[in-house]
């Protein structure tokens, strides 16, 4: 590693282990003749951005408004994957006078409101719950899903795409016959609605798209479009979900160490829930919210056994530590700690320092 | 409210509910004849850190150097109430070089290099664990004690301050006997090591001071400096534990509502894990992540009985609502959501909308 260590928590990026994620998943889409619409909530940068668009990636998913703005300048073909807020009508008429923008809707009130206020073309998907129960319609709740196409018909500035949906119950398994299960349910549902309306609307597409699910299928028949984002740096959570190993993950966070604790087995590093966020994960022993890893020459290797982050305050983190290893470490020295979420601990994060010393920005 | 509705999540302040928190712990600290030292990680804020001058305040504490070089700006006495972090010496002499700086240690590695590397004053606080076992030294350690305080002594650029402790076990209670008990342990451990170390260092203090017992207790004998942080906004947690009235809550989160499922009593909301962060509060059912309340024309009341966030991900949160309530809202309205931890909330925002309507910045 040529980086020196910043003195602060720091979030560390391995380029290679990152862009050989963002290889696997492009080959693995052309395989299928898939799009590749990948989510960038994850990593949130420009930058790493143009790593995808080397794979030939041209179109993206985000979550915000906010950040679809961010993107814009070198992305014109964004999806807003979150249901339409139509208070924000301005930076909606504003980007779609700029780029292709694809939003979701699930309800008759929000097309009737974009249907009055929009003044420039938006492509909407239907958003259908597939079973996580969040957002989307019943795919069964055909009333509905009729009544929203015939007013996006009406509309002159509403173009209608097809059906999204996000199978987030797949992050409710720890092992991959569940998600293939839940994945192949999705992909029947979505399948159904598919040939029922294409006659009506020939080009419609069906996306789908959790990284576990597009991870770990390999039956994509008739799906159009993948989505996955989090897969890109991957974590602990994906891990134990059985989506990835353990070395593909591409993020960790170097932590100083400031006080050492032998008689309970505790370090306490500078690095809490403003940087790491508070996302766990159950094991044996109740929850974590990281892993340290052995330090590398060119980064880092595998989970150390029994280091784990216990506990996360605001600025500080507990990470307890077998009695046999506890003499090895030292005040000043400093921890990398693989992420329970890399997602949310991305965005508590300003940006990225690669193995190589270079800082990435991204997006807040 | 003279306010526009923003249309994304949005962290609303109550100044004047806030300037009477400020208000009532400054009186209180005046009363018991105590120096005031007001932990500012929670609002982060200089022009919220003016309401506290307003009060007489002008010594401060924070949780990074990085938030007391920010800080440094108006103010010229602060605690860095977390243990030295020897990898930050270049901040740590620049800002010795300007302000009064206070720091905290626990062991003889970190003074050790602090006498060695150090090139303007600065205060040392013993910092010790009287219970909470995150950092510091057990009071009973008096060999520890005494080889650090030799340390100090053989320092030009060290001085030693006196004993500084953060009860935080306070807040696995949910009872004002409980809480209290903590408080009297706590302060019983601290006067030992005055009436101990008193005579040696006549102008040693002892500093104490987790919101919850600042809050609750009515005992301070002995005691020279309280450090509360969190009281300025308290939150549900405070509340839970009974340190605050419910009313007395100064920051609530407006969100968006972008979906309504009638058939499960759940509204979706824009506002997720990267706006309120993913702190969470046991009750009945389970546990939540904040509280809808009654808009009022003054800002807000109670909490609406059974108006619960369930879930948040990255940007979507979920809001349990009695069915005899769901038919009130509507795509477009908003929510107020009192948080469950409001510094990790008012953290994970860029600052705060008075009801006013005017924008308060924090740092970050």
């Amino acid at each position: 590693m040529n980086r020196k260590v910043t003195g602060s928590p720091t979030l560390l990026l391995d380029v290679e282990k990152c862009k050989r994620n963002i290889n696997l998943m492009a080959s693995k889409a052309k395989r299928h003749g898939l799009i590749f619409r990948p989510h960038f909530k994850t990593h949130q940068s420009l930058e790493i951005g143009q790593w995808f668009k080397a794979e030939g990636v041209s179109k993206i998913t985000v979550s915000s408004l906010v950040m679809a703005e961010y993107f814009a300048s070198e992305w014109d073909d964004i999806t807003v994957a979150f249901p339409v807020n139509i208070l924000e009508i301005d930076r909606i008429n504003s980007l779609a006078n700029r780029i292709t923008l694809n939003l979701l809707v699930e309800n008759t009130e929000s097309v009737t409101f974009l249907a009055k206020h929009l003044h420039f073309r938006v492509n909407l998907f239907l958003k259908i719950d597939v079973g996580y129960h969040r957002t989307g319609i019943d795919p069964g709740n055909l009333d509905l899903i009729e009544e929203i196409l015939q007013l996006i018909e009406s509309s002159p500035f509403l173009r209608f795409s097809g059906f999204l949906a996000h199978a987030g119950h797949t992050y409710r398994f720890r092992n991959a016959i569940g998600i293939e299960m839940i994945h192949r349910l999705s992909l029947a549902m979505m399948r159904q609605l598919k040939e029922y309306f294409s006659s009506r609307f020939p080009g419609l597409i069906i996306s789908l798209g959790d990284t576990p699910s597009c991870s770990l299928a390999e039956n994509f028949t008739d799906l159009d479009e993948i989505r996955p984002g989090n897969f890109v740096f991957y974590d602990l959570t994906q891990h134990a979900m059985g989506s990835n190993s353990v070395s593909t993950i591409a993020v960790a966070m170097e932590c100083p160490i400031v006080s050492i604790h032998k008689d309970r087995g505790e370090l306490i590093i500078y690095g809490g829930g403003v940087h790491f966020s508070k996302d766990r994960l159950d094991f044996e022993n109740g929850f974590h919210f990281g892993r340290v890893v052995e330090k590398k020459p060119q980064g880092w290797g595998d989970p150390i056994s029994g280091m784990y982050v216990t506990a996360l305050s605001q600025e500080h983190g507990k990470v307890a530590v077998p009695s046999e290893l506890i003499g090895q470490f030292k005040i000043g020295d400093t921890l990398l700690i693989l992420p329970v979420h890399s997602c949310m601990t991305a965005n508590a994060m300003k940006g990225y320092l690669t193995l190589e010393g270079k800082w990435i920005k991204r997006c807040y």
